[in-house]
């Protein structure tokens, strides 16, 4: 292979699936000359070879791939997190020069990035930490992107991300998030919000098949029904898909034949630990995180079954009606761990110090990833309105959506605890609902508690100050500071 | 002060409420004599001063710290977690001989614990990290104790702690957990179930008084009734103190002059953080740190409620049979709660290489600490059965305890859900429960769909292997290797 010097605007390390597909979409586009590179030549001769039409710039050793880009360079790393990850950095910082911009387009844990963006913007190059969302099919086409890093390499970095973007609505999915790990931050919470909105469709699925006693395929016809609706999504439309799927083998349903034990890559934890790091309760997304890994459990599930002599009877109801709540109630579980993955951008940005624009978040989320809907335009309209709703559930369209379907959300959670059906993500998010809902909670218990045993200390509803009960003398109220251990 | 050299047989650094109690408690067992240490001395002459019947041989410096005690010396730290505790630890280490033993007796993370003692052991000094339960009161009149370390280190350690322990049918609440953070990971998962087990309690409260109408002062003698049948525990017994209580000032009700934001320190959090690094499913005790931070967020509470105009009608109940429901699903849900707590147990003690007995566990949190319950005898006695149970739930006691309830949890669940009441801690309790007892569940479609979007296979419940549908192509189905990206 030639490497003519100099001559590409943008380049590639790492030739797997995501990176190749992200260097043909790249290459796809006016003006964009693409120099490739992966550690072993192999990849990098067989998608030259089998893509003539994209002018690769190829290259097998790391010194022509630096050489190969124009300045200021910039190279996009598509390998595996983690250690991988921090060799090619460590590899392309040797070599690039002031100016120049790396880019880890991998799913790295924003704490990595932050490290990362640290470590080589203190020898003046730019690392900008971007998610990239939507899969194989999404680096390909047009995926949704989530930059970090500075604002000064995002002037030259966001026209070439845009080009590839998916587009929604005249508008390329790419913003600038943030600084340093703003862009992987959002991602994660991203994929949290993914594993949530899946929970969610399957407990959906779950109770119609159990209690309306609807085939897969009667049940695709539901699905595509609402996804014709407020619910329309990606998400959606593939659920009928798989549901309508006949395994060729055996003639069955296709949604029987899969083993029913879900697998995680490790987003979707990351997602609910920074929250409990943050103090932020996102209870629908650790659910979902959760009820994967119940399923994951099979001796576990065997055992318990096998103590277990009956089980009860589902609950009789109108198919029609309750297919309709069971809608409505989707459609409020599903605001909810919206508006939690949104609670926690917002206490992230906080934290981390970054100014997070949530009304473009939700912009660029609207193609090109998994969780594309219709719904997130509503979200675009929310934080337009009023960018500083302190929940989702504030603002007028969303309050009045879930108060319609507050009813039928109640008899759907109901009916699955009598019925036997689990539905975690749909509960939780009902009872945060109540919770933000309710005047007063049991806190004031648990805080009664915790002065009990720990002299924690309480304040009161009527009077300023921190208090204490002297629970073991005559239990009389002290004034007191809080305490420290 | 004078310091009689090598004299004492155990020393105490950190004189706040936590170490002068537990110093006081070593000082009064016969055959301890008791070395203090505190960074500023004030503490350490008021100590001394209000209780010359401890006979305490008192520091003001490390040096004459060291000095004071007999070899092989042993020194219990009880400090604030966090760089205090490492500060401390290296003025020990540096003054401390091969066989010399250093305990850290605070709430440090058991990753912390992991990293110490690593570096103490590397100079031949036993390193114990240990969690002591039971607050104030327990440390001055005995503790639960959860030490970590060598076994070797617990011949010298063990009888000291043993002294000091809270005593439980006649056995010392104290047992060498496994090595290095065994015993931190154990009183983090203490900690955690101590969340779930409150919140719990949080919620009955909550239903009864909602929906039965019943008075604080009523629902005093429903928990004092509770506290003599299988939920008898600590926690049941301080809630009807706390329901018991009239403020002062106002004459009402103190649960209700009590602000309803609920605190944390932390270790529940970290509970559940590390649940999901295991992939341990705690979704009670992740619900009871949410529901925390739910209340501790007023401005969102208040933002969210001045959008809803209406509430449901608590659904009628007779009172007496809806007590005794919510009685059924209280115990029903902590058997989850310690199921889920167990299983984290079992997950660290494979994942970090301990040899933890589960009932020695169980025994000795039957005294001492905050969970301590007659309850914990059950489980003693389930893992003498069968140490190898996957769940508690797997044991016929257990099983038998939850069948016998499980129509009236499906009541309270459903009843909570009609009413607005929030159950975030009963509904994923009863979730779970559903979870492990469907035969199927729907992490099958969960599978379908990622293999979907992100071709991420399934595995089939026919057939051996991995696999992958064509889902772009023509639907057929190959078998294939797991993705990797």
């Amino acid at each position: 292979m030639s490497t003519p010097a100099g001559t590409a605007n943008i380049g590639v390390v790492g030739m797997a699936v995501m990176g190749s597909n992200l260097a043909r979409n790249l290459a796809s586009r006016e003006g964009n000359t693409v120099a490739v590179y992966n550690r072993s030549p192999e990849r990098t001769r067989k998608l030259v070879s089998e893509h003539p039409e994209a002018g690769f710039v190829a290259s097998e050793s790391v010194d022509d791939f630096v050489a190969s880009l124009a300045k200021p360079r910039t190279a996009i790393i598509m390998v595996q997190a983690g250690a991988g990850t921090d060799a090619v950095i460590s590899e392309l910082a040797e070599r690039f020069e002031p100016g120049d911009i790396i880019v880890d387009g991998g799913n790295a844990n924003f704490h990595d990035t932050i490290r990362r963006e640290k470590d080589v913007s203190a020898k003046g190059i730019h690392f900008v930490g971007t998610g990239i969302s939507g899969g194989e099919e999404g680096a390909l086409n047009g995926p949704s992107i989530m930059p970090g890093g500075t604002a000064e390499a995002y002037k030259t970095l966001g026209p070439i991300l845009a080009s590839i973007a998916a587009v929604a609505e005249g508008e390329p999915c790419v913003t600038h998030i943030g600084t340093d790990g703003a862009g992987h931050f959002v991602k994660m919470v991203h994929n949290g919000i993914e594993y949530a909105d899946m929970q969610l469709i399957a407990e959906a699925y779950d109770l119609l098949r159990t209690i309306t006693k609807r085939s897969p395929a009667e049940l695709a016809e539901v699905f595509t029904t609402w996804n014709s609706g407020d619910l329309e999504s990606y998400l959606i439309e593939i659920t009928a898909e798989v549901l309508k799927q006949v395994d060729a083998k055996t003639g069955k349903p296709f949604v029987d034949i899969v083993l029913d034990q879900a697998g995680a890559k490790g987003t979707g934890a990351w997602t609910v630990q920074n929250a409990l790091d943050l103090g932020t309760p996102v209870g629908g997304i650790a659910e979902a995180v959760f009820a994967r890994s119940v399923s994951s459990h099979p001796e576990q599930r065997s055992a318990v079954q096998a103590t277990i002599t009956s089980r009860p009877s589902v609950v009789e109801v109108d198919v029609d009606t309750f297919a309709d709540d069971i809608r409505a109630a989707l459609y409020a579980s599903k605001v909810v761990a919206y508006a939690q993955g949104f609670d926690e951008i917002i206490a992230g940005a906080k934290q981390y110090g970054w100014d997070i624009d949530k009304g473009a978040v939700a912009k660029i989320w609207r193609a090109g990833c998994i969780i594309r809907a219709q719904f997130l335009n509503r979200i675009v309209e929310a934080y337009q309105n009023n960018p500083d709703i302190t929940s989702l559930l504030e603002d007028p369209y969303f309050a009045a959506a879930v108060a319609s379907g507050e009813e039928a959300w109640r008899r759907v959670v109901s009916t699955a605890a009598l019925s036997g059906v689990p539905v975690p993500g749909f509960g939780s998010a009902l009872s945060y609902y109540d919770s933000l809902a309710s005047k007063r909670l049991p806190a004031a218990l648990v805080q009664g508690q915790r002065d009990f045993f720990g002299a924690h200390t309480y304040k009161r509803v009527d009077e300023e100050g921190v208090f204490h009960t002297l629970w073991s003398g005559d239990r009389s109220e002290i004034a007191t500071v809080p305490s420290t251990h």
